[in-house]
């Protein structure tokens, strides 16, 4: 009984994130996503209590897998924000779904505590991180994890009109300008290979 | 006459400015738009076909006034990034109906041409800034303008969470972020008070 229930449930989920990364939240049909999943709105209404939980509790477990599959790496922020976009590049879906919820359904006063936990933690890490020594000061800590979330996002909201100026673009071409604008921002030379040698032990040297 | 159609024109627009930047391009009703400019359904879909039609002109009146009003200095994009920033402050409303669009209507074959011409003289602008040695080279021109543009809309994707661990935020300290982040991209400093006096002419005075 309790099995029954849970694979509903999941059965549920998974057709609300189909259907709301299409429509949006307004948009999405509870009935649609019922008839998808093989059940009926009085499920819905029963373990969610309404379209806004079904969205709320969709949005929470795709944050809760992301963050999970993607811890943060202070010593390798460029990389951190590398599978960052790997995750976006692979599940465009969730992307929609966060860009939904930002139009639709974002307060100040409706926060998703987990997410909140998770940048603090990642906040703290890079901000010891610096203390260390380990990570560029340039940018207070929690700029700093803002830019390279920022950074790592930027093909996500890359308009039709800007790729058509771009001409062909490969996945592994975005992925670096990810990595080469995070180095950056950490005042890292972007590509080492345009980097002309040190004569005898420059900052090149130091680098290593 | 032609002046009524006009002025009938234009309140149209903007009741339909209003109401696709609040529902989007599929949660909005043509019979409020018309209702809210003192016209009807008839009107709508004679002078612009249909809904989509209807957005399709909004966005383009928006884009066409944007790009009129802040041209691009290659001699200080990070004033130009904080001029695209303080738009975004003041017209909350243009990012969501820039945002819907994607989300909604946005396909590589159905471009807005004037968008991919604007971006096209912003590319050359700063590829011949790069050539005459004017502005730093360590991002292709394409890449450049993208990195710009991405950085100046920081603020406007950052989630009520991101705001809650930041903290007190003011307009000028968002601002600077946007400075600061696009003079790091440029090769700069983010902030020259942060910098040590180099000793006998380092970097600092190659700089100069």
């Amino acid at each position: 009984m309790a099995r029954d229930a849970k694979a509903t449930q999941e059965r549920l989920l998974k057709a609300a994130a189909t259907e709301f990364s299409t429509h949006g939240i307004s948009g999405a049909r509870v009935d649609r996503i019922a008839a998808a999943a093989g059940s009926n709105k009085a499920q819905i209404y029963h373990y969610f209590d309404s379209k806004d939980g079904l969205f709320d509790e969709v949005m929470r477990t795709m944050i809760v897998d992301r963050t999970r599959d993607i811890p943060i790496d202070t010593t390798d922020l460029p990389g951190y924000g590398a599978r960052l976009f790997d995750s976006y590049e692979d599940h465009p879906e969730v992307v929609r779904l966060a860009t939904w919820h930002r139009l639709e359904h974002s307060r100040a006063d409706h926060l998703f505590e987990p997410v909140v936990a998770s940048l603090k933690e990642k906040v703290a890490a890079i901000a010891e991180a610096q203390d260390r020594g380990e990570l560029s000061r340039r940018f207070e800590a929690t700029t700093l994890l803002g830019l390279v979330l920022h950074l790592a996002s930027i093909w996500t909201v890359t308009t039709p009109e800007f790729f058509a100026v771009l001409g062909a673009s490969s996945r592994k071409m975005r992925r670096q300008v990810v990595v080469d604008s995070i180095r950056t921002i950490l005042g890292e030379d972007p590509d080492p290979k345009l980097v002309a040698p040190a004569a005898g032990g420059g900052r090149d040297a130091e680098d290593r």
